[in-house]
């Protein structure tokens, strides 16, 4: 029963094996979005926080900030962007990048206890993310490639994951603040990108007790009808037991597969959250449920 | 790698494992329709045939057909529809009846190897049954009950499960020919009816070695926006393994859910299907990927 907690000053939120799903935005990253990165180098961050402020409404349970813009002086547009953000809203945040000086400077900054993303299974990215993790009580995200790249056998970036929680460990983090992305390979160019998913989540809970995020949307690139892929890999992956993905909260679609999905596993008591989401104004249990639609009854001869 | 091969005269339709999921129409059943009840009494088709090719046009790869009307002569009507159905249709057939005489009525017509719905695990229906499905060499669902009714402990019928798997080879049925139905409980009444699905299913496919079939849309009963919770349901069903459903093809978001899943499943060889159903008119792979929505790229410090 794995809990990572994830705060923010006043909040916080508990990713968990007998938890709701939990949703992190992932809006907020100047990755393809040209305006916003030269808005975030230019100093301009209504942007960010409008985009705060709507994927909380939508329903994102953290946020991931990430300030990644070539030639721009990372660690200081991602400090500001968490003091920002943290100034806008409640829910905690996945400080995001590549740079560990940038990591440091969003930590500095921080309110609360923070989801960091990430390190890999690269020596010298564990040996300079973890301390950082260690010295701020944070959690981290481990992404499961290496030196060696991102391998295809799942089984193989399970080795890694296996790697990166105990050298966490060695620097007295405990398994529960390490949240594992066992990394989405689109499905369009690797048939078995699903069930080695499902394979590697099954293999990380139960074997290592962990956590899991992943980029949900990385699955579906290159397919039309991306919403409809993302949701039903979420719902499976939730059914497999991932408990946490960084994706966007702003289609509709997807946040119904995982609503669903909370439902299926139990994790949404007497379906009160579905409920209050999709009861029609005014309705009532019977209208919703239907007489017509009544459970087929099977009869005896 | 179990396969249930159901047929018509000229089409067959292949349940298994490794095998894309199978819909089995739903619409062809007069419990809780009046009109069409009415019309199958009076001996009036043209619904049943109309909701026949509907359902087919809808992606159903196979249909049930089922004549309970109370006070009716359900073997003389359920013969009648069975026989029509197959006149403007070559999907495989699912003969639906408690009756055993209808049941029966509706083989003697059959053309091709049908799937008989159903036997459950009570003595007097089992030996009923089973000889009937035997002498036709047809396939047949089990229902996991019996004299006690349906446990809530999903292990308690998967017990039910393994007697009538064990009682058809006793009369030379082969497992492939047993297609078992779990029992899918309302999960606004037992909120881990999700999870019991999935227990047993998985249990079905390891122990057993069967394939399975549901009525699906029974978990959503007396719950708000039925379709989303029956595409959650059945997406993570077939990502523990479940391989068949009774179901209504006519809702685009549940035939959607099944193709996600089947594509996650990697039963949906290079996407195909997937791309071929919702591919915008004209669009290229790139146009249809995004150039925006690369996959996020992981950089190195």
């Amino acid at each position: 029963m794995t809990e990572t907690v994830i705060s923010s000053a006043t909040r916080e939120v508990v990713i968990g094996f007998d938890r709701p799903f939990v949703i992190i935005g992932e809006r907020i990253n100047p990755t393809g979005r040209k305006v916003l990165a030269e808005e975030m180098k230019q100093g301009d961050y209504s942007r960010v926080m409008a985009d705060a402020a709507a994927q909380v409404e939508a329903g994102a349970h953290m946020l991931d900030v990430n300030a990644g813009i070539p030639l721009a002086d990372e660690p200081a547009i991602l400090a500001q962007a968490v003091r920002l953000v943290q100034s806008v809203t409640d829910v905690p945040l996945s400080i995001d990048s590549s740079i560990v000086a940038a990591l440091e400077a969003g930590l500095d900054v921080y309110q609360g206890k923070a989801l960091v993303n990430s390190v890999t299974g690269e020596e010298e990215r564990l040996e300079s993310v973890l301390p950082l993790i260690a010295r701020h009580n944070a959690a981290v995200v481990a992404i499961s490639n290496d030196e060696t790249g991102i391998s295809e056998d799942p089984d193989v970036r399970f080795e890694v994951a296996r790697k990166i929680v105990e050298r966490a460990a060695d620097h007295g983090i405990h398994h529960s603040n390490v949240v594992v992305d066992p990394l989405v390979m689109p499905i369009g160019a690797i048939n078995q990108a699903g069930r080695q998913v499902m394979h590697i989540v099954r293999r990380l809970r139960g074997e290592l007790k962990v956590n899991t995020t992943c980029g949900a949307s990385n699955i579906s690139f290159g397919l039309p009808n991306r919403n409809g892929i993302n949701g039903a890999f979420l719902t499976m992956a939730i059914g497999a037991g991932m408990t946490s993905a960084i994706t966007n909260p702003l289609h509709g679609e997807v946040m119904q597969a995982v609503m669903g999905a909370d439902v299926m596993m139990g994790h949404d008591a007497d379906c009160a959250r579905w409920i209050k989401q999709y009861r029609e104004p005014g309705a009532t249990a019977e209208a919703n449920g239907g007489r017509r639609d009544r459970p087929r009854r099977r009869r005896r001869a």
